[in-house]
């Protein structure tokens, strides 16, 4: 499925290729963009997604982080954290005032610098019982088969 | 909605603002994250869906395209299109050879250096009739209110 799609849409980068339309217009290349060695963007993403939702969250982080991740956290907060220490301490200190009650990964949607995956979440705030449903698209971005940024941008 | 998450996903942010659990380490601090004047982040998000499911595709270009956007095509292409020359002949390119039949986007799933949105679209390959529905993420960045990257994701 995905194959038939990334063919589909190979045609869509193929730029003057098909030259139906290209009236002698000196062509504009398009950069190659890679991700370097190891396992690919949809090779990371499918696992990702596949241990997220066994649970495995720290077998993800040992696995996929870079030392040097970036993770930003979308709108309202926008800020980053540098290095597995701090991202650690950011997930811990929020895990210290949420229970997750309930969460499934879906995707992954696989770009070029790495791939994208949707989150939901049926989540409690323990400081005040109140319990919400989150929408959130985490993007990845890839290095030699591990992660070097993530954002997660938050739905409404 | 949107504020409400945006504020239980602040605590997120706040790394040692609790203090339960920190026990005397030393706070790593985050970093801002700012993507300039204009419009922000849930702004321009919130007009692309809106313009996208109205049908305005050129509106959303002349409005929101910086003059040196770069467009990524995902997986399969993995190829950069540079300036809005470029990006304008891949689309018109693309619309050659394919002809929509239905298209949705639903989002903004709104970040720190931009957002994404999630698009459904029902396509036709018009070179050999193949009709597929394609559901892909769009992650953009954002600076002073313009897109200056959108990288398209494929779903599988």
């Amino acid at each position: 499925m995905a194959k038939k799609k990334s063919k589909s849409k190979a045609s869509k980068g193929g730029a003057g290729k098909g030259g139906k339309k290209n009236k002698g217009a000196k062509a504009i290349k398009p950069k190659e963009i890679k991700t370097g060695k190891g396992m690919n963007a949809m090779e990371v993403g499918q696992e990702l997604v596949r241990m997220f939702n066994a649970g495995q969250f720290t077998e993800i982080e040992d696995r996929f982080w870079a030392p040097k991740i970036r993770s930003i956290e979308g709108f309202g907060v926008a800020m980053a954290w540098d290095g597995r220490k701090a991202v650690r301490a950011k997930n811990h200190d929020w895990m210290s005032t949420h229970k997750i009650h309930g969460a499934s990964a879906s995707g992954p949607f696989v770009g070029a610098t790495g791939f994208a995956v949707k989150f939901s979440m049926d989540v409690e705030d323990t400081t005040n019982g109140q319990r919400t449903t989150m929408e959130e698209v985490g993007v990845y971005t890839l290095k030699n088969g591990k992660i070097i940024q993530e954002e997660f941008m938050y739905g409404g």
